[in-house]
């Protein structure tokens, strides 16, 4: 199934940070040991607040495998696949472990945007040119290690299911998984970007009873509504502090607070606007090198404050079943998408980001092809 | 039940914050509806360092039911008792839910030191003397709310299981129930006082395979030893700082944290010194109106901070099952108390705590019987 012949494609490459992507004619090279080529069918950029501010942004993708290198046993050509930007290799004491689903599996060089050889299977004019995140999704072509893949059913629409390798399962595994809501509670989402109506839709699978939208934008209530958010609340229209507010309208603090901003100052809020004895904030929104600040009192009244990663999803196992959810109707993806566009457009796609402009664009790779297959290329 | 006459008894009394305490003769009225008058047979002070700064101490004593008021129903003459800091009412929000153990059932009253009424049961010349926490256990006799009373079996020995009514719960608690430390987990407890070595029993009763002990005091390793740390640091002894000492000792983090000190750097310190992914942090040391400040970073990599209080156990129902594990030794009390005094004696107590001499002083409020029982008076 692997394939010797290097694919010439189009791709959007990052030549400098801060400036437009320019599409390019790349190559990408054939996969080799436990890698996977995958032709790209749908795309897009998932941020926080915080990350756009400090330009970090995680891509999320789906594809068709188009051929496995040596030794890779659990994809073939044609399977429809989602590239993760958190593996899950099933080997290691974290994969073993049910407490965390941070693998660390090629860690380090998926940070360095390259493979586990060190080296990159995209390149321009004989240049090398950095993977981002190990997945590198906006090219027609990519190659990524078969531990940061998963392969989902083949009634998927790619276009639809990408949204499943980032932000949108983040937020609501954030509600599901890491912070646990349970029936008939109360919960807060603070901020209501992609990832906090994703943590917004979790809450209302759990079946929270109130469910409190926070955002400064007011333009976003009307979709956090349509997610479940049974009442929204701009921190901007009170005198009082946001964590005052909700306690006032939860007497006395909700069950679950989930972060999805990535400000330390909203973190506090969060944390603060919990109930006593119980009162859970889960930190979902990035923010690197910063600090909370945390009343002893209140962590000693009981509260817990903890974070998650990707939703606590085991990616390669779980994100299938996320599929599975959207493909049931039991999880909503489609309402996600704001706008969608051919790859030549992205930076429109980055700029209605910046400008806080729907809520995600996704970026057709082949909008050309119907249904997109693997050819021989 | 119910008794009419007051009790003239000895009982020491504080007249004013931070001067020594006095022997005085006080009278001890009968209980009201819902009350316990007890004989307190032993007694003593709890404090974290924190509390000994602002002055805060908790009492922890034990006794035998003299007699009741009208409408208690689970508490007879002669029952052996422990008064407890936090109730357990068993009907409120708080009781009815397994996440909390957070009663708040008489809790403004008994913060002001009075009953139910507004009112305390102990008086001077006729002049009312507040009931600290609403136990006062300083005193020959007392009265306490039935929601504050945990009922125990009748041959366990006063003067020692008087210890579970605060910090050794506390700190054996926060391993085993609010941590829930694992089998062949690695462990540090920071703070080596009856807190914190009871937070070590609790690691080796968890069966953890790595229990730390870290405390600027080395004199405390040997007993931190004897309740089961397989090693002590001194973090004054290194250059680097104690988290990074402890994530050189563990391979990259212990798994659990309890911070039993009540300092908000030492708070950072614990939670910087667990593992990546799955650690957890579980504050234990009170410190009232003060900030810790977390690395966003590091809770978003998977660690949990939370708090406890009483060491989650459900106070009335859960006392008598630590008594029952002293008595068939699961549980050590004994090598916890480094000296018995009389009740004269109580300020010397008071010394020793200060000056972080022993561990717990136990005060027994009638040293010339051997066998204390409850007659009339």
């Amino acid at each position: 199934m692997s394939t010797t012949g290097v694919i010439r494609c189009k791709a959007a490459v990052a030549w400098e940070p801060g400036k437009p992507l320019t599409i390019e004619d790349v190559e990408v090279a054939p996969p080799k040991v436990h890698e996977v080529r995958i032709k790209i069918i749908a795309s897009g950029v998932c941020h926080t607040d915080q990350e756009y501010l400090t330009g970090q942004f995680r891509q999320f993708a789906a594809g068709i495998v188009e051929s496995v290198g040596p030794e890779v046993t659990k994809f073939s050509q044609g399977d429809k696949v989602i590239p993760l930007f958190l593996p899950q290799c099933g080997e290691c004491e974290r994969c073993l472990s049910p407490k965390t689903n941070q693998c660390r599996k090629n860690w380090a060089n998926t940070q360095a945007g390259v493979m586990a050889d060190g080296t990159s299977r995209i390149s321009y004019n004989g240049q090398q040119v950095y993977q981002f995140l190990g997945v590198s999704s906006f090219s027609q072509y990519t190659v990524v290690p078969d531990t940061s893949l998963a392969k989902i059913r083949s009634d998927a629409p790619l276009n639809k299911v990408c949204l499943l390798g980032c932000g949108v399962s983040t937020g609501y595994g954030a509600a599901v998984k890491a912070a646990k809501v349970e029936e008939r509670s109360s919960c807060a989402v603070f901020g209501l970007g992609a990832v906090g109506l994703a943590a917004i839709m979790g809450c209302q699978a759990a079946k929270a009873c109130k469910i409190i939208g926070v955002d400064v934008n007011p333009e976003r209530f009307e979709k956090a509504r349509l997610f479940g958010a049974t009442e929204c609340v701009n921190p901007r229209d009170h005198a009082k502090t946001i964590q005052e507010v909700l306690l006032d309208m939860t007497s006395g603090g909700v069950d679950y607070a989930l972060e999805c901003v990535g400000s330390p100052v909203v973190m506090t809020s969060a944390f603060e606007s919990t109930r006593d004895a119980w009162g859970t904030c889960v930190i979902v929104g990035w923010s690197e090198s910063e600090a909370i600040n945390i009343k002893v009192e209140k962590i000693l009244m009981g509260r817990t404050l903890k974070g998650t990663y990707f939703g606590d999803w085991k990616s390669v196992e779980d994100v299938p079943t996320l599929v599975d959810d959207y493909m049931n109707e039991k999880l909503k993806l489609d309402e996600f998408i704001t706008d969608q566009l051919p790859l030549e457009k992205i930076n429109v796609a980055f700029d209605h980001m910046k400008k806080g402009k729907g809520i995600r664009t996704v970026i057709n790779l082949w909008p050309e092809e119907t249904t997109p297959t693997v050819e021989t290329v």
